[in-house]
């Protein structure tokens, strides 16, 4: 397995919620509101948070405030900020607030790119091989990580099944690009375990010590049987939205992000360490639920509760009862 | 992986949504409606219906037509009609009755068994002893499949953690009893994968050719993860309910079943063969939802519907990309 860059943690989570999960809901989240959840998620112990898009507020007005939010979330200690850009006048955003990580996207089938970032596949690479040279121009105090990630690697709402070479294909020449790391996203939720296991092992391979994450969504409810197969294939870094909000708006049919709590819970009690205090995290929903009552929130561990008999952090039961 | 009598599968999924997802709820669906249930998932593919309980009416008044519905059932042609009992009382019902299959249950817990089934797990196995000579006494033609059941072999609302050495002890008590076959419950949802992959290999190991199959609940989202973990340890046969209905009554936050469309669709996915159309699968949930409006109903597939271009009946378009 990748090793995720901290002794104290055997898989990294990435919270996507503010981002994925909130950038289809009509309604803003007060920007009070969405720090209070991004500080109450780091001090649960959920190590980076992808906190806007620096999209065109035009184009999605939750993002209006991505500028206060960012420069805020860098205040909060040892969390990594990270954010997403659909091009290089994102990235300039981003350089300029000095946030820790720039998620860049792209798709690996021709027309959700053309849907969702309005260009051809050619030209995201071009832009993100800009990309990469603006963060070489940097000192080297203020590079941030530069991210390559693969939308619709798995599958695609408008062209149906996406070609594993296909997805290697772009995964390489973001590498040649000069991607510091890679996700592989199942944006419409397609994805079964056999084909997980089989694309995440040939981009890993592919990726040598470039970490390459898995971001998937539970739109037909084989998102945590894909992490387990994801695992098995090495990797060890996943994205996940609290209470599985999300969604694509140029994606039809697409649902929610994996569940970060049942996320949790399943590593937990795997006996992998994510440093995620379950309770606490559980906890954090409340902020959520009382900022917009009306976005629908998913998950069985806050609905069920911790199992009777659980220990917490990294020792859930049934790892001992087996030992 | 243990085969499935049926060179046609490469795993056996059981509904058991009529008698696991129907006792807890309040009002009686009726048999007609339930009838048409069992016809429709039958003509879906579906090989093997737990149909009802043998449980005193009184107790459970849903069950109160269990004889009309066993006998039409076992008139449609090649479906192996199930039923639960939890004593020999219930088993002499189904011996009368003809069914194929009868699912004997007892908890591996103290508390849960004794809520569960009124006695101590001593009982339950002397009990399970002499329902397995009773079979033993019939005419050949006539024996049905007598099923060693294990409830809360994962964890316990009640109790907590539940040792593997238990469920190993249990197991090994219903084999020798004469169980034709085990089931190893996660009943109230506790598990996840790695202590399933455990316990599972352990079992399976012990039960040699008798076969092992697993009902697991998706009370905190690692329902269908758990089921790859146990294929990985070998198991070849699922519970599952459509739209996931289900709980216990004695287990205080257990909910449904994992969702018998999803766990089709993620098979079909990997390849595996079960005989299920999905499509077909689908559509029953009509029945459910036009008799019993008021139930909880699950489930991505239903909502999301199959991907785009999906190739159905274990062609899923995953593995022909893999491949």
């Amino acid at each position: 397995m990748q090793a995720t860059q901290d002794p104290q943690r055997d898989i990294l989570v990435r919270e996507v919620g503010l981002r994925d999960g909130l950038q289809i809901h009509p309604q803003f989240m007060p920007t009070a509101a969405k720090l209070a959840w991004v500080r109450a998620e780091a001090a649960a112990g959920v190590p980076e948070i992808e906190v806007t898009s620096y999209v065109p507020p035009k184009l999605i007005p939750q993002f209006i405030d991505a500028e206060a939010l960012s420069l805020e979330s860098l205040k909060i200690p040892s969390l990594v900020v990270a954010a997403l850009i659909p091009n290089a006048k994102g990235a300039e955003r981003g350089f300029n607030l000095k946030v820790h990580k720039l998620n860049f996207v792209m798709s690996v089938s021709r027309t959700h790119n053309e849907k969702n970032v309005r260009r051809s596949r050619e030209d995201s690479l071009a832009d993100f091989a800009r990309i990469c040279a603006m963060r070489d121009a940097l000192e080297p105090a203020y590079r941030p990580v530069v991210v390559g990630g693969l939308s619709t690697a798995l599958g695609c709402s408008y062209e149906g099944p996406v070609a594993t070479k296909s997805v290697l294909h772009y995964a390489e020449a973001l590498l040649h690009a000069g991607a510091d790391e890679l996700v592989i996203a199942d944006t419409v939720g397609f994805a079964t375990p056999k084909l997980v296991r089989n694309t995440m092992e040939q981009v890993l391979k592919l990726a040598g010590d470039v970490p390459v994450g898995a971001h998937f969504h539970d739109t037909r409810g084989t998102g945590l049987a894909n992490v387990l197969a994801a695992i098995e294939a090495g990797c060890s870094r996943f994205d996940a939205s609290l209470a599985g909000l999300g969604g694509c708006p140029f994606a039809p049919g697409a649902t929610g992000n994996i569940v970060m709590d049942d996320l949790c819970f399943m590593l937990d009690g795997m006996g992998l360490r994510t440093g995620v205090d379950l309770e606490a995290l559980i906890g954090v929903r409340k902020i959520v639920a009382e900022s917009l009552p009306d976005i629908p929130m998913h998950g069985g561990l806050a609905r069920a509760g911790l199992p009777k008999g659980y220990q917490r952090l990294g020792t859930g039961f049934p790892v001992e009862v087996c030992a």
